[in-house]
């Protein structure tokens, strides 16, 4: 059996603390190799899954036009977005890398209709083993000095007409992946104080809340 | 900036290969040391979040009187469960920890009614990053040689009176952490052959389903 050593912590809780949601201002062009690519993927595969159901799919998109027709869904979304946040830097702020990125990732969830053991009394635990791939994957990702974006300003039917889903498929993220520029110190929104780092006193309690 | 190399990519890549889901025929007594739990706890803020949102709450319990109500819960749901799989091997499973494991972590999504940056589409990317920070908690325990644990089988409401939480409050998963005797070499589910793992061909595909 697998015994880590403090410094082996160490490096996770590193990568932990450098991974960063990555936009179109810091992508470069340059490639992800096959090589890093299926790592990231195999990254994703030892997730854990509620009754080793393995409910993940996933769809890597490079073609230019497929990624235009994405960013056109964004650019919709986004519009409306806007709307909600219209006396602040909103506008101003980069939020998706999609064709700037090499590569973007689309993640789904889609089961049988059968029962799992383990989603019989909560059933959204299949969605988030799902989740817990793509946590996987961004840390690997950034292990390999990869950074990763989550796109989340889209609308999940026009992306799953685009990418032919099957309609027992349930988008649950779309990413962009590329070799960066740089990696910020900290989030963006940190920086720009657009919210406080919560205090842990604030969010972590004892025996009940 | 932070360049990670092979090395400490290969680390990573070794703590996701060998976390398992640990129930309590592997959990120690002994405690967990407070700046262990420290540690998983500051795994779980580093998780990214929509928004910069952080919408998680966490609740530990160490208490037997507080463990024995959710682990009568878990036996009520349990019950119901074993009726779909009778006529396998589901009842000989051991299936969770609660009572077995030093402390049990409740966690929360929690969300003001504010318009959060990115959730204005999907809104489920909220609790999707309280999975983020659930996945981080598991790799950090299992680099510390911490076993962890997700009780998906429970009732939601049962477990929210339990602990008190607040009305807006939606547990998202509920996990028991110990040391343990073993790490098993591969998930308990694929030995036993409950479930095949999934060829790569089945589940990526490239540019359309």
């Amino acid at each position: 059996m697998l015994n880590f050593s403090v410094k082996e912590a160490d490096i996770l809780f590193e990568v932990l603390k450098a991974r960063r949601d990555v936009r179109g201002n810091r992508f470069l062009s340059k490639p992800i190799s096959e090589e890093h690519l299926d790592k990231i993927f195999q990254a994703a595969l030892h997730a854990p899954s509620v009754g080793f159901s393995q409910p993940w799919k996933f769809v890597s998109i490079t073609e230019e036009a497929q990624k235009q027709k994405i960013f056109n869904i964004f650019i919709e979304e986004n519009e409306k977005a806007s709307e909600l946040f219209k006396d602040t830097i909103y506008s101003d702020l980069k939020l998706e890398g999609i064709k700037e990125a090499p590569v973007n990732i689309a993640v789904y969830y889609s089961q049988k209709e059968k029962a799992i053991l383990g989603q019989t009394s909560m059933d959204q635990v299949g969605e988030y083993s799902v989740v817990c791939a793509i946590q996987n994957m961004w840390l690997m990702a950034r292990a390999l000095n990869i950074g990763m974006g989550w796109v989340s300003i889209l609308d999940s039917e026009k992306v799953n007409a685009v990418l032919k889903a099957p309609k027992d498929h349930k988008l649950i993220g779309y990413f962009c992946l590329g070799h960066v520029s740089e990696f910020l110190d900290s989030p963006e929104l940190e920086s720009l104080k657009w919210e406080k780092r919560k205090n842990k006193e604030e969010i972590i309690f004892k025996e009940t809340f």
